[in-house]
């Protein structure tokens, strides 16, 4: 019988590899797994390699050295249309962020230049990002409220650009990508649908022409606040923030029905912007219930203090009319703000780079190049540490303006270049037209964007496809709505690693049966021609076995045998003689799970002699059984390649002991 | 080659199942692995059915009606054999724990009578365990000091066990025992290693007869305390307690070489109380720098504030020889001491049910018979609540306990109430007798046996079979011996869940290859036998596909075709036209997994016209490509049952094409 059983191909135990050969390569498997810097390698020569770890870091060299007169045309008409979205959506989310409107264009300067060098998106186009606005605000205001205390509020949003772009540096450094790939789709669906319901809720204060407003985060004390002030509602402001909404919604609508008049919704809010400036201006609807938008000071007016407002302008002075002035000195790093600001960068910083990472692989796709995330990721920090530096708050790459970008036909990333440009002249020569510019078209241009980002249809689909997608997307929504951006968060990604965990505590194990005249084993349950072998029972773990897992392993193999066993006594058949567990799947095993297998095996041999098999096991098995002296326990001799060779040499050893 | 293709077999879309249905059957299988209530449904008739149920909740029924004469003889003498080491035990574990020690004494009298009844471990015996004490301790110990304030703390304590109680009740009512499987044995290992360790240190203090001591919770203050104090250092104490150290050390050697003297070790303990109390009573050694204990208020006579002495006996004063008093008017209620009683309970409450389920699986694979983890935890609730109203701090199932209890015989839970029968005679007769039993063979009792939980052979077994495992445990061990014991074991929890979300994050894949001469594809890494097909890559993913890891996996895909591409170029070889996905190992997919699938297939029909084929889709995934649509974008045509006819079908299919 020995030498029938040695015939069949067994797994080999790998070779010992050095320690530090086995770390670098699960390092390399984990952190690199786009290899980024294989072209590097390829090339030959210190100089060649030296041009292509430039080109890697500054992907700018690359595509400037191809750039021709035809991209430069695509890119001029892109970056101008994207100018007219980013002006009036970088004074509109500055005022979401309760910064000044001259803050928010400043943003919409720098950090588009710093990203045309660094970047390697064709289509994103970088300004600030209506969710990291809002989270940002969301969580500074909780110390230091922006309507008392405008300056040291804005000081500390410089200060929480600069600790989310060194964060995002760090983890874009440190390959730690794959922390944003814990953000799972229906969790940023659930999360920015959330984030435009609260928005579009509060714009109402804008719009009604509401001079108070309750300072809670849920959409519940907002509805109460909004309707115990009915008679402070005002008309004009209304009829002018509702006629916009409109304009807004049916510009979009007439983009979407036809693909070529996509530039009706790119230059709606910017012509929105102009025209309401010049209704307010030339009827002096200001004097008339209409608030402006002071482009300087926009907090500062709301509050009614005259002695805070001077000090603010004594201190805030520096801006104005001109291009971005430094804000080093401006930084807050005593504590206990600093913690704030650290915290509300890190999380906006997570926000927007998930939000980013996401649109620079869908339009990476459609044109068919790759993004490197953890290149990415050191292109935001970078952005955002110049940023802070320059009076910038965080910046990310929003969708609808990359959609913008990418519709307009851009080539490449110096359509960021030529928006920056005309956000400069804005700055240089136009600001104080905003004097004249309605707080309420502001507003209507947020619902409109707002009202698009509220993605129900995703909602749907994943009603129908997932549940627990659904659960992790209403979860997080609701979680904005009735109580902070940040539960909100919380809640959408604990729920989808509690669903990781959950998966990974309580793998799937099933019954395999032989396809009749093969050699293939496949699930019974799903196979309805695969033929159990009578006395053997086969089974299939599909997840790697860890500390997790390895009691409920333990306990359900246990119970497959007691329940297979109670099924061949009912029926009167031959007895299981053999278990085969097949580790085909089994991509790992720690010290717990060799443990299992111990255990079963101790089990097994307690139960009246059923024989205990292993199949297919990947060399990781092999070397953990190995090293831990299980597999003498188990004995060499029933470790099999496949089942299939498993199958053959147990049934002919039991005939043969059988005869014997 | 429609036809052709079509006879090949090829995997069911599942009929769609109603949404109650697959809900209940996955709670089923996640909470309900074990199965436990098989027995009581098996019974016929409502009376039988009945009994079952009542069987199954009081396990003691079940094994009372059956009691014999002979077990009885065993548990006499594996009760008499407990209550020696239990005694000592317990004043000892209640002095780590900053209480009185008859609380010790009474948290060995009512909780292993409740466990009698409800508990379904034979070998289990139950009483206060040092790494819960001391948990419990330092964290109540951050909000009131026992020194100043021992009625407040103690009352803290039982209001603590009271939680826990309430809190293992729920998580085994709600089945939610798989919380404790997160506690990888690696991750335990640590934590009581390091506790131990920082409990021997600390009782140093009782064997130097220190009077001060750090209160500080890490053991490099601890050092520094007891350095600085080497002028107070008393060599009466110090000679006392290291000659029981020797003594305690020395027994455990003795039982630990010959099996059938394993009582010497157990009666030790209460052998050295016993000696050393008779030795200061003859010699008058209290009034000679040994300290000793008093029974109802340790914590008191340490400080030398009379008033708080006075007034304490007031409070604590109905405590005095006797059966455990009520407790419950005593509990705190009040914010925010609440709080920290609740978060005491949970920590401590968890790390007992740890300790206690794995000390109850090791003996019951020992003995062949099966604990069903989610009702142990029931019972161990129920024993905590009706501990904390009968004035017993937290209990559970210490492991040097149990193996006393399983190496001298016990047979049922009856050894139990033989070892509570025995505190109670203590309790009523013999307290006043402790009057005079020195703290310094109290701190030698518990350094002898932490000593034996330093379990730096496991430490090392780990390093030589998992080296992550090793960093758990390490990880915990120095969190608890330089920082705190929460801090320990949130390291080790967070870095075994790391590895777990790591793994999830960056599965496995593999190329497979031909075993010649079949229809079995293997790892070609790994089987040197495996041959590749010319044009086609075989790829199997061993994990399921989720948002954490559907970016790396497409990444990875397109990484291993173009290191394919690269290798057949330099070749000169036929280039890849098929890309077979085998999916068997895919327990599951979620949205974003199926999204993933739709970019591959896209990045794959933009790269040249590559098939993308699946094989082997488990039914859960047929049954989201179906429903999300993907399935007809991937085309019904290209999913096949096995790799093998997966190649076969797109062989003849290319040849069929190249024909035409």
């Amino acid at each position: 019988m020995e030498r029938r059983v040695d015939q069949v191909r067994r797994p080999a135990v790998p070779p010992p590899r050095a320690l530090l050969d086995t770390f670098l390569s699960s390092l390399k498997e984990t952190f690199f797994p786009d290899d980024p810097l294989r072209k590097i390698g390829k090339e030959e020569g210190r100089w060649r390699k030296f041009v292509a770890a430039v080109k890697y870091i500054f992907p700018i060299v690359d595509w400037a050295s191809s750039y021709s007169f035809s991209f430069l045309k695509s890119d001029l008409i892109s970056g101008i249309t994207i100018a007219s979205v980013a002006i009036p959506q970088g004074i509109s989310y500055a005022k979401l962020a309760n910064l000044p409107p001259i803050v928010g264009l400043y943003s919409n300067f720098v950090p588009p230049l710093v990203y045309a060098v660094m970047g390697s998106s064709k289509d994103i186009a970088v300004g600030n990002s209506a969710t990291a606005s809002l989270v940002m605000a969301s969580m500074l205001e909780k110390e230091v409220t922006p309507l008392e205390n405008p300056t040291l509020y804005l000081h500390l949003a410089f200060t929480a650009a600069l600790f989310a772009g060194i964060f995002q540096t760090t983890l874009g450094l440190l390959r730690l990508g794959l922390i944003v790939d814990f953000l799972s789709h229906a969790c940023i669906v659930g999360f920015m649908s959330g984030t435009a319901t609260y928005v579009s809720i509060q714009q109402l204060k804008g719009i009604l022409g509401l001079k108070h407003f309750t300072a809670s985060n849920d959409i519940i004390h907002m509805f109460k606040s909004i309707f115990s002030q009915t008679h402070q509602w005002k008309w004009e402001p209304a009829v002018m923030g509702i006629f916009f909404i409109f304009v807004v919604l049916a510009s979009r609508f007439i983009s979407k029905k036809r693909a070529d008049l996509f530039w009706v919704s790119a230059i709606t809010p910017l012509t929105s912007v102009v025209v309401a400036t010049l209704i307010v201006y030339l009827s002096h609807a200001d004097k008339h219930n209409i608030e402006v938008v002071s482009p300087f000071f926009l907090c500062i007016k709301r509050t009614e203090n005259i002695n805070i407002y001077n000090q603010s302008i004594l201190q805030i002075g520096y801006m104005k009319e001109g291009i971005n002035p430094p804000s080093l000195h401006t930084m807050v790093f005593s504590k206990p703000l600093v913690m704030v600001a650290i915290k509300a960068g890190i999380v906006s910083g997570i926000i927007g780079l998930a939000e980013a990472m996401a649109v620079a692989r869908i339009f990476a796709m459609a044109k068919n190049y790759k993004i490197d995330s953890n290149k990415e990721m050191t292109a935001f920090g970078v952005m955002n540490i110049a940023g802070s530096l320059t009076s910038c708050y965080i910046t990310a790459g929003p969708f609808s303006r990359a959609a913008v970008n990418y519709s307009s036909g851009c080539k490449t990333a110096m359509s960021n270049v030529v928006m920056a440009t005309l956000v400069l002249i804005t700055l240089l020569f136009l600001m104080p037209l905003f004097h004249y510019t309605p707080s309420t078209v502001l507003s209507a241009i947020i619902i409109g964007a707002m009202l698009g980002l509220i993605d129900y249809k995703h909602a749907l689909h994943l009603w129908h496809v997932d549940k627990t997608d659904f659960c992790v997307c209403i979860g997080a929504y609701l979680g904005v709505i009735f109580s902070s951006a940040e539960t909100g968060l919380a809640i959408g990604v604990v729920l989808s690693v509690l669903r990781l965990l959950l998966f990974v505590a309580r793998p799937r194990t099933s019954v395999l049966g032989n396809i009749p005249n093969s050699t293939i084993y496949l699930r019974m349950d799903q196979n309805p021609v695969a033929r159990s072998i009578p006395g053997f029972l086969i089974l299939r773990i599909d997840a790697p076995i860890y500390f997790a897992n390895a009691s409920y392993l333990r306990d359900r193999i246990t119970r497959w045998i007691e329940e297979e066993e109670d099924k061949l006594e009912s029926r009167a058949e031959t007895n299981i003689h053999h278990v085969i567990l097949d580790l085909g799947a089994v991509g790992a095993i720690d010290n717990c799970g060799v443990g299992m297998l111990e255990e079963v095996k101790k089990i097994m041999q307690k139960r009246g002699l059923i024989q205990l098999v292993l199949a297919n096991p990947a060399s990781e098995v092999m070397n953990k059984l190995h090293k831990s002296k299980v597999m003498d326990f188990i004995g060499r001799e029933w470790i099999f390649l496949t089942v299939s060779d498993a199958v053959a040499a147990c049934a002919a050893g039991g005939r043969n002991s059988e005869s014997v």
